[in-house]
């Protein structure tokens, strides 16, 4: 207990800074955007906008987005590794401290992360990718996955509470996504209680912000 | 701390089992795997291997090996958020302690997932996908990507200390996959450094004991 005051005390002397790298569109950056926002970090958060891959790569090999570099000069990349950091920074405000309810979280949020996965394979599929080169096979696969997360995520929120989590900002990110990038999936549709849900965080102020503009 | 005891005391009366579910060659299962193992945590792990994406499936909606149903039954996927919810379980035996180790321990595992899933969009690329839509410029750019994540793995852990962690865990799967599915990556070479602590790491008894058999 001594110790974690005194660490405490060494980041307010020396006023933590962590740089995160986003774009503006990307549902990974918004996810670590929403996660320092609902942490209550943006005292020490700074956001920049990266301006093309040759900086990307500057700040790590991964050369995705977003990117966290530490107070110590640490690349961290993968939204899940940032997202779960910030929750440590915030001495765990993003997670439920009883196990019980801290499984169900994750459960919850690892099928966000699933569902955010298989839209963004989808989009590459569809607008990055060689014409020629598309497959049909690869987009009905993950098309069908895409819906399966759908249909859990329905299932699984009826019994959430309003409280926001990790788990809460993974399904508004892949949700907010899915709305952009892939519409077809009416994802509302038969899915009410997933819906409202949906629209009660999104009259949270760090959702709001960090609304994406398509 | 009364509490938390109290929760450990009921842990153990009600004989918490966790099933992993994994299959024989997957680098995901392999990192759920070790980290079990070097968190301590075979005694309430049970590993069932999976026989088909049916039963995969019935297990969540993510069809993506591994898939963890804890004592609760909630079902995590994504091998992040498993190794993490394991070194919780551990009360906290696959990270350091201290937030500087901490960042940079996290740092070294965000590099080797994005070297994984690098690895395994270059395999699915060339392995699984239809041979016309095969993509020169997906399989180009993600064999940089793993060329960048390679690099860096070596840079980094030249300071590495034996001590295993989900960093090291992450590496190891990582390097493995990449021996069996991308040989032609040649990482070993001009590495020697990187070869030497993964050789190390293979001595361990996890290591050996999860080697796949390509």
């Amino acid at each position: 207990m001594c110790i974690r005051t005194l660490q405490r005390f060494l980041r307010i002397k020396r006023q933590l800074i962590v740089k995160l790298y986003i774009s503006g569109n990307s549902p990974y950056a918004r996810r670590a955007r929403l996660a320092a926002r609902e942490a209550g970090l943006m005292g020490m958060v700074e956001e920049i906008i990266i301006s093309g891959f040759n900086e990307l790569v500057k700040l790590g090999p991964g050369g995705k987005i977003p990117v966290l570099i530490t107070d110590d000069g640490h690349s961290l990349c993968e939204s899940l590794i940032i997202t779960h950091y910030f929750n440590d920074l915030s001495e765990g405000k993003l997670l439920p401290s009883d196990p019980v309810q801290k499984g169900k979280c994750l459960a919850l949020e690892s099928v966000a992360s699933v569902l955010m996965d298989s839209l963004f394979v989808r989009s590459m599929e569809k607008n990055y990718r060689e014409e020629k080169k598309r497959s049909a096979l690869v987009l009905e696969k993950e098309a069908e996955r895409s819906r399966r997360c759908y249909e859990s995520l329905a299932e699984m929120v009826r019994e959430e509470s309003e409280s926001v989590s990790l788990a809460s900002i993974a399904v508004a990110a892949s949700l907010g996504y899915a709305g952009w990038r892939t519409p077809e999936d009416n994802w509302r549709e038969g899915r009410s209680g997933l819906e409202s849900y949906y629209d009660r965080l999104m009259e949270r102020p760090a959702f709001t912000e960090t609304m994406p503009r398509y």
